[in-house]
């Protein structure tokens, strides 16, 4: 198999998702900076993946800081961050991340003996340069961590979504919620996995997710490399094959998902799953609880990326519309709550009324 | 303006659709198999546009023909015909317009002084050089006039339709249904065409329409042509539009309608169609009546042409899915009649019951 992303001496590594299908190429980004522009311009993407590429970031980054004192390595903590944040507005997982690192930064300032809150870890018995030292080591420590609990929460995923596929069925997927989207195994695509381990005979029929084609290029070529059994349409096909009966279940997975259960996920799935409750089809959205963001009561507070029109109107430098007219690019959608059959993380399967079960799984 | 298609001395000169938006190139079929090739390869498509084609096809063969005699004339028309009718198996103008010329060629003969029926023309006082001759002219008079009765339908359509829109609206439309899919003016875009001659504020919004896109190469060009405001999108951002209540009609064309209203249009007009109905926009089909199939009683009955996958995993040369991954491609489905909110013809508007409003239409 392939690694999406992974720490190394030299910096982070990520197979490049702009260069698939026809060429698997690895870059290495050297800093932050080289980190902010490779999630800003999709070498990486995918939620939980864009998670682990700012952890790794963040981690990068402060790694390479010349702070000489701890308020110094907050400064340039606050300022990685930043250019960090501001790489994706829909994914929250990248503000999950940047918070885990931000609480793990201050409490690794514990380290020093005789610490006490309030700035008095600054006075403790541990100098500047072993507290910096310390921080660096511990953050470089999370951002892998972070990868690590990335792919054994999918593989949880994948235990209790099975349970939820039929034994014999053709599944249906927009965009690329596999292991090219997550550290590795992936969360829709995962359930897919684990289906099969599990014995059960699974087609994959995938958009191909207009404009960036996420699934043509990812979906398929990570399916074809698992020898998973997948066949291409375009995004439009999706109901003519739902109302023939060829599909028994849709998984997708999400970018933000809002307390009430409103799920932000590629552009384009709200119409899957409109297609899919028309044609009695469940629809399942596999997300991580670093998808799911409680202080959002509902899908409509979810801000929506629009990305650049020239992904629409032209193709791999090939130019499909007219020069001169305009398009719109939202890069998700949000669909409402009342579309989704069932919200499958790594600590169980929550069902509607969502504002009731995803808050029980966070308790669990 | 431009031509989509035009009967020349030279042969049957059209617009290369296939190279549309980026080349403005006309091509001439100097035989009827060269016309046969362009509806196939789609250098022109539309059901209306194919039905003038087809047309044309058929009188350019007859006129080429090199038969001495009606029945050696009446072999190679059937010959053309074969051909011609082999080249899409969806949309029913090209049978209705093979149908038309086969009428004319029989009443063709009936110059002859002394006609009487049952093979009974071949003895009347024209010679059979005169016969041919005369049947060859109308042949191509009639194919002229499918032409020029394509456009004055069209015009009459949109009168009808224009009224159904608001006095300032966004209509979403699918593939193309344009001056470029028939004869001039168009179907779908000839209301939108009305609806602004009338006076009202129209934008369109057109889905690319994969995988050929049609909405991206000639809706926006032909639009963009007229200075008719118009935006791209793909596909799949149609229902996150319609959710935001930026949507507030949707017209599109038809390749076939049923006798029960069931409608065989573009791949992805039934997903337009649930997103229009599920977001309560209303959902309209333009298209003559020479659409109108009363002989099938639903649209189960439609065959559906499936297309090459290369379609779908290519674009203009550039792979866009792994070289091994199958795809599927059929080129137009099934709306079933309960999603359409009207059918707007040249002789009227149609709506729900349609079994009995089509067919009141026919008697009108």
């Amino acid at each position: 198999m392939f690694k999406t992303i992974e720490w190394t001496e030299d910096g982070v590594r990520m197979i490049d998702q702009t260069r698939l299908p026809t060429s698997e190429v690895y870059v290495t980004c050297r800093t932050y900076q080289e980190v902010a522009e490779a999630i800003r311009s999709m070498v990486i993407r995918g939620a939980p993946a864009i998670g682990v590429a700012a952890a790794m970031g963040v981690a990068l980054g402060i790694k390479q800081s010349r702070a000489v004192s701890v308020e110094e390595l907050r400064a340039d903590f606050e300022k990685i961050a930043e250019m960090i944040s501001k790489t994706r507005p829909t994914a929250v997982n990248l503000f999950w991340a940047v918070k885990r690192m931000r609480e793990l930064f201050e409490s690794s300032l514990n380290v020093a003996p005789g610490f006490s809150p309030a700035g008095a870890a600054l006075k403790g018995g541990a100098t500047e340069a072993e507290k910096i030292a310390a921080v660096k080591s511990r953050l470089i420590e999370e951002a892998q961590r972070v990868l690590a609990e990335d792919i054994a929460i999918n593989e949880a995923m994948g235990r209790h979504g099975a349970a939820l596929i039929p034994e014999s069925a053709t599944v249906l997927t927009h965009c690329n919620a596999g292991a090219l989207a997550t550290g590795g195994y992936g969360t829709a695509l995962g359930v897919v996995r684990a289906a099969i381990a599990a014995g059960k005979k699974i087609d994959v029929l995938a958009d191909e997710t207009r404009p960036f084609l996420q699934g043509a290029r990812l979906t398929a070529w990570e399916l074809a490399k698992d020898q998973i059994p997948v066949t291409l349409i375009t995004d439009n096909m999706a109901g003519h094959f739902m109302k023939l009966g060829e599909i028994q279940a849709v998984i997708v997975g999400a970018d933000r998902i809002a307390a009430n259960g409103d799920v932000a996920n590629k552009i384009g799935t709200y119409t899957v799953a409109v297609l899919a409750r028309e044609n009695g089809i469940p629809f399942y959205v596999a997300a991580p609880l670093s998808t799911i963001d409680l202080s959002l009561s509902s899908g409509e507070q979810i801000p929506i990326e629009e990305r650049s029109a020239d992904e629409v109107t032209h193709w791999g430098g090939v130019q499909t519309a007219p020069a001169d007219v305009p398009a719109r690019h939202p890069a998700f959608d949000v669909t409402p709550h009342r579309y989704v059959t069932a919200i499958i993380t790594e600590r169980g399967v929550a069902r509607a009324p969502y504002a009731d079960s995803l808050k029980a799984l966070f308790a669990s």
